[in-house]
């Protein structure tokens, strides 16, 4: 006999992470019950990966429920957010105990360090796809948001950028290397849940790097009313992605690959002299500065300027 | 040039339901943020629909903007909650606007009518499915769960039963007639909010009628520690479903269709009467009684007994 539906929630899903605040109700009923702390606000969002369009048909099973995971809890940290409760709706062809297996460890594995609780969720037959609905407190009154941003305030970001889109050229290529770090960065990325913490208060706007630094840095610029000048020599590359720059002759191509989650943020420079120390460990760049002139401009050393005012489009981009 | 993901998000789905809870930060940001009244719980509940297993292909869009709400909805009346607020995770193959806009007109046309707030969203391309993650909210300490029936509490269920079934058997058979109760009981079904606060504090137990009477009511039996007896005869069904009754030659069939989105509950007798009153447009049937004895029973006017411990299974009935 094949698994039931039910079975499948109870089997692979049920109470798992044991840390952080428990529901009244978990899974299991038609709804999931719970208490938001008084001094708290919910922040909300939903994210969902299709096979074929947001991972490789075929990805490893552990790594992809690390991936869904892991880009949903970036939208928490982009917002400032404590990771609490997260629901996960799961789209399968058939049922493969092996597959679900490996991608509830991986699921779990960043859950729990994140004392993220696991409240619900729903499995369905079909092609598949895999949304989670991730909820996350704030402190009353308080949030990162894409809009703020002030003329003057420095552009930030964390990390390193592009290493993802070149993981995934990596992976399409069919370089699958345990080694290659480029390749992890894309298939397991780190959300920034504690740096965006830090930067509650502090920050103007944030956003989390995910459709490529151009697009989300318009995002910010459009809900702020502002434009910006990025330095071009200014943005953190590892070597890897200079030299992939060099292969496809496109000084511009870091700013169009999506899937890094670091966190791009903005602040005056006084507000940065403060924290700087406190954000060390996430190695933060400062990449330009918001102006008044509407759209994003890339400075290079040469005193050549381009324009980028778009970005990565799911249904305009292959 | 085609649309873009943001695009369709702003153009469809940002601020068309303006009654309700608003959000401190709604659709257009990594997160919502949102306020939960410090006198109340939050009650959330995710159900995805895919084309070809939930829907028929080539479905009315608006009919299919209606129902994947209802049937989240459904979940909310389920445990008593009032709704506040939903996102939205719709899956398309490509985009059309046409689609879009009568899928959007049938989701806050039922949106606006339950005073629920659209707060986020997630626009991707691949095989069409819809996945809704609802919020309500419940007074602190109350809520109606599946576990809860004790020995002797009556078995309740509003309205009737099998005509959503009856109605998905004469789409199937090409059989579309806009006079059809049957197939708009299928397309259209109304959540029973209503009901459902109705009930908090009085009902034992509430389940809502989506997988079928037997599969959910044995969900409420297997939580609840208990077995139960239903008389077939008490069983409300149309003329339409007692027709198909003798068709299929299957005394049993009802108990097996899923999509009534009715609420099936327990209390006991002395309860029901203090709120028979009160229920009355909610055209209420005693169908049963819990008993120790574990399982479903389905007991026929010849005295024969049939035992339903199964239901409607996505991964195992077509």
């Amino acid at each position: 006999m094949s698994l039931s539906e039910f079975s499948i929630i109870e089997e692979f899903f049920t109470s798992k992470s044991n840390a952080g605040l428990c529901p009244i109700v978990g899974i299991g009923d038609d709804c999931a019950v719970l208490d938001v702390p008084a001094d708290k606000q919910l922040a909300v969002s939903t994210d969902t990966l299709v096979e074929g369009v947001h991972f490789l048909p075929k990805s490893d099973p552990e790594l992809l429920g690390h991936k869904v995971l892991a880009v949903n809890l970036s939208d928490l940290a982009a917002m400032g957010a404590t990771p609490a409760w997260a629901s996960l709706a799961i789209t399968l062809p058939s049922i493969d105990k092996a597959w679900l297996s490996l991608f509830s460890k991986g699921f779990f594995s960043l859950a729990k360090r994140h004392s993220l609780q696991l409240i619900g969720g729903d499995t369905t037959r079909g092609p598949l796809s895999i949304t989670v609905n991730i909820m996350g407190l704030l402190p009353k009154h308080q949030r990162l948001t894409r809009a703020g941003a002030q003329l003057g305030d420095g552009i930030y970001v964390s990390g390193f950028i592009g290493n993802a889109g070149l993981g995934l050229k990596n992976a399409r290529a069919g370089g699958f290397d345990a080694r290659d770090k480029d390749l992890l960065s894309y298939l397991k990325p780190n959300p920034k849940i504690t740096l965006g913490q830090a930067l509650l208060n502090v920050a103007s706007s944030c956003i989390d790097i995910s459709d490529g630094l151009s697009a989300d840095l318009n995002h910010i610029l459009k809900a702020s009313g502002v434009g910006a000048t990025v330095w071009h020599e200014e943005l953190p590359l590892t070597h890897s992605v200079r030299q992939n720059i060099e292969e496809v002759g496109d000084v511009l191509w870091p700013y169009s690959t999506g899937d890094d989650y670091e966190l791009c943020f903005t602040m005056p420079d006084a507000a940065y002299k403060g924290i700087q120390e406190k954000l060390a460990p996430y190695q933060i760049s400062k990449i330009g500065v918001i102006e008044r002139q509407k759209g994003l401009r890339i400075k290079m050393a040469t005193g050549e300027v381009a324009t980028l005012n778009k970005g990565y489009d799911h249904f305009n981009v292959e």
